[in-house]
């Protein structure tokens, strides 16, 4: 049960964007920017962040979600988003992937671990400046996102179709509604 | 040296900011409302508790700025500001604030930390479920922020009338800049 009270149909962070939409707005905005703004990085590419940092932090919600949207942005290929989710030195992504996934990795535990070194790597992979600061941003977001949905206790479903729902809504339609938040209920 | 090339003549946040405009707009949004929008927690309150999350997460960037934006809105008392820092338990504050920071302290490490025994201790302390909300999305936010800033190794002053200043202009003037946000360099 949610430690507040929140609108009781709706599951995780929709809950908490429905109870106060002076704050979600800004955030809608902010993972339409990163995960489906103009980019040289995929929006795939940005979903499997998103979704390895969510299972970083142990947050059931924000993983399953992202790894939806992740898999629906490469017709429905999860075993890949898993692999990448799983051990991403070893995964079928490319080596400049595999080193953003890596300051990802490093910035969900604290940003003061990234190093040069790992900047070099990510540089000799082909990284622009703009990626590494968006993979920064985007580990940095969800580690607001997943203590978010947590700290609240929010409604965490289970069932995966209705996970692969979700991400298909996010990859096509993404995190701005059409309608405006409905009223806090708070 | 920051990681990737930001704007030399800013420090902290405001470089990343200057360097991604587009992602700047909602996390400057995101600050105001959640620091200086309207709330029955007064502002020296919710910049208290972003300086006690950013301590916790060794930002010296978001601490020293924050610190000195709850103290300059508390006519410069930095030693209550850095009293809740050190040892919030028999700082000179309120029981609900006291409870608010526990709940702080525990999102900065994980969401999941956060117990019913937690939001139950807020509430008998008069914590309304909208300061709940706010004080988990503060600290959750802060974590966001404090790996932002430190992820990519933005530029850190030491001198702490430049946080006394910078934390006027918090306090008075927030966190929206009546100019738009320079043109990206990067």
């Amino acid at each position: 049960m949610p430690h507040i009270e929140l609108p009781a149909d709706l599951p995780g962070i929709t809950s908490a964007f429905a109870f106060r939409p002076a704050t979600a707005k800004p955030m809608r905005e902010l993972a339409e920017t990163l995960l489906r703004g103009p980019n040289t990085l995929t929006s795939a590419e940005r979903e499997m962040i998103a979704s390895y940092v969510s299972a970083q932090n142990d947050c059931y919600f924000c993983h399953a979600s992202h790894r939806a949207a992740a898999a629906n942005h490469l017709e429905g290929d999860y075993a890949l988003v898993d692999a990448v989710r799983d051990k991403p030195e070893s995964a079928d992504i490319t080596p400049k992937l595999k080193a953003l996934l890596s300051i990802a990795g490093k910035v969900t535990r604290s940003g003061l671990e990234v190093t040069t070194a790992d900047i070099d790597q990510a540089r000799a992979q082909g990284a622009t400046d703009v990626e590494i600061h968006d993979t920064v941003l985007i580990a940095a977001a969800f580690c607001m996102f997943n203590r978010y949905v947590d700290g609240l206790a929010t409604l965490t479903p289970t069932d995966e179709d209705m996970y692969d729902l979700m991400g298909k809504r996010m990859a096509l339609q993404g995190y701005i509604p059409a309608e405006p938040e409905p009223v806090s209920t708070g």
